[in-house]
């Protein structure tokens, strides 16, 4: 059994909680998180983050379920030392850089960690790599429609928003053209639209809220935003999931003129859920490279769909290729 | 430059010759076949069979391009001996005894060859190996609409056909429940239907051949299947290409209550071209592994997406991660 531990319980980790009791070949060791007395769903020991040195020898993948923004950044590097670890840090641009300390991380402490996993970095990324490299032709990614945190968190940053939620959704007639071929260059407002729910505090003013969202630069000013004021109750009933997916499809013609198209496509009615399932598939792969004496860190694009399985590789050659 | 051959230039083999020509790290060194006297449509050095052995040492990788029923068994463990191979053998309850033979004669000769390299076996067993692996739960693959080479010879081979093509086309309604996530088990005939079209001899008698296709074991009589006789000029102008595709679903809940779908759709104009594109992405894979100390046998569920492209891995990292 492969011993699995989870630092960071918040809608990852309680998916990866989830993951792991109906891996067959996994045993949830402990959870760890910053927080005090907590208990967690499946009754699995829950430490505070200080008590993890006690585990170093009882762990054999430590799966990072903080967030991108400010946990990953400080406790890749601090865990990596001490175990391998599997992360979904997902800020696209800070990738390299993050990468690298990883990597030079995990060579000196002999561990090994898989970072950005997850399905966009992940599994979508595999794709894109995968249209580029078969096809060379143009792709394009779509997301949605679903729920976007760093959209629905600038939301609530403004003032007179009690709550909000915002829907990343693509242009149908854009997708439309991507799967006839037409291989165009889109600008952004192009392929997505935005689509807010908010809940305003009394008295505060629509107009300027509406206007706020509509022209924040990078998140709404260069897309096509709609704003609905809604109520608290409606909000609650309604926008109380966290559905995400999206599309890649890539396209190129053959001979000239025959017309080539690949899509890989996601709908989640849980993000989180459906990330913990990439992650904890994932942590198997680092195990076995660990067992194999890699170290560093590693991207999906450096590990074959083989060590994914809990199944032999020639049960996979006979069953599933 | 990876210096590429070519064995076998049948429509997967000119396929080929167009993707090596297109790839930036490629070299096109000779086309081998059994005729005399080919001529290659972009005026590559064509070469007998006979002559392989001078180019031992003027080829990284061999691409075989011969069929799965009669050449790729012979041909594969000679070749495998002298050259490193990527080939698309697809005869599935074949691929572990193939595998055998290839990683045995591999091993001993230092060489790596790449089977069942293509869309199904290949990409299309990737997604079920990662679908499997990540969410556990059913998925299904669905094939067409495209001609099945297999079942157009089926027909071809009945007494008073002329000529013949059949498309195996995925059922409509079984796709929506699957999409929907339904999770139910099907048979053949609830999956698939079977579409021919058939020009007969000149007073054949088209109620014998009908019967003959419909109740054919194995390859029809567990379809829902149709008929149509159509003219020469018919069959000419619109059956004249070779289209294919199809889908690889899966499904899950996660939380037992929200369902997660991933799809992997392919639309093909050119089944054998598109084909060629992944061979010829592998052949990179093979080339690099090969460098390594590599050899035996492989299939696309051993090699990490990085090793397709012809970008460094710090690249893709930076731009398609």
């Amino acid at each position: 059994m492969i011993k699995i531990g989870i630092l960071g319980y918040g809608n990852i980790g309680r998916g990866v909680e989830l993951a792991v009791k109906n891996a067959p070949d996994m045993e949830l060791v402990a959870i760890f998180s910053r927080r005090k007395g907590l208990k967690s769903v499946s009754g699995t020991v829950c430490e505070i983050i200080d008590n993890l040195e006690a585990y170093v020898d009882k762990i054999d993948v430590l799966i990072l379920c903080g967030g991108s923004a400010t946990d990953l950044p400080v406790q890749g590097p601090i865990m990596l030392k001490y175990f391998n670890t599997v992360d979904s840090f997902d800020t696209h641009a800070k990738i390299p850089e993050y990468f690298d300390r990883m990597n030079q991380t995990g060579k000196n402490s002999g561990k090994l960690g898989a970072i950005s996993i997850g399905w966009d970095p992940g599994l979508f990324s595999l794709m894109r790599v995968m249209f580029d490299s078969v096809m060379g032709g143009k792709f394009y990614t779509f997301w949605g429609r679903g729920v976007s945190q760093g959209h629905s968190d600038a939301i609530r940053r403004i003032e007179g928003v009690k709550k909000g939620i915002q829907y990343t959704v693509p242009v149908e007639e854009t997708v439309k053209e991507v799967k006839d071929g037409l291989n165009k260059t889109y600008t952004a407002r192009q392929m997505h639209t935005r689509e807010c729910y908010v809940v305003a505090e009394e008295g505060a003013d629509l107009a300027q809220i509406e206007n706020s969202i509509k022209s924040m630069p990078n998140y709404f000013a260069d897309y096509n935003t709609t704003v609905h004021f809604i109520s608290d109750k409606e909000f609650d009933e309604n926008h109380n999931k966290m559905p995400h997916g999206g599309m890649v499809i890539g396209s190129c013609f053959t001979n000239s003129k025959n017309k080539e198209i690949t899509e890989f496509k996601l709908t989640l009615d849980s993000n989180p859920e459906f990330t913990a399932l990439v992650l904890v598939a994932y942590a198997r792969a680092v195990y076995r490279l660990s067992k194999c004496g890699i170290s560093g860190a590693l991207t999906v694009l450096d590990i074959p769909f083989k060590l994914l399985s809990p199944e032999e590789n020639s049960v996979l050659r006979e069953k599933l290729l």
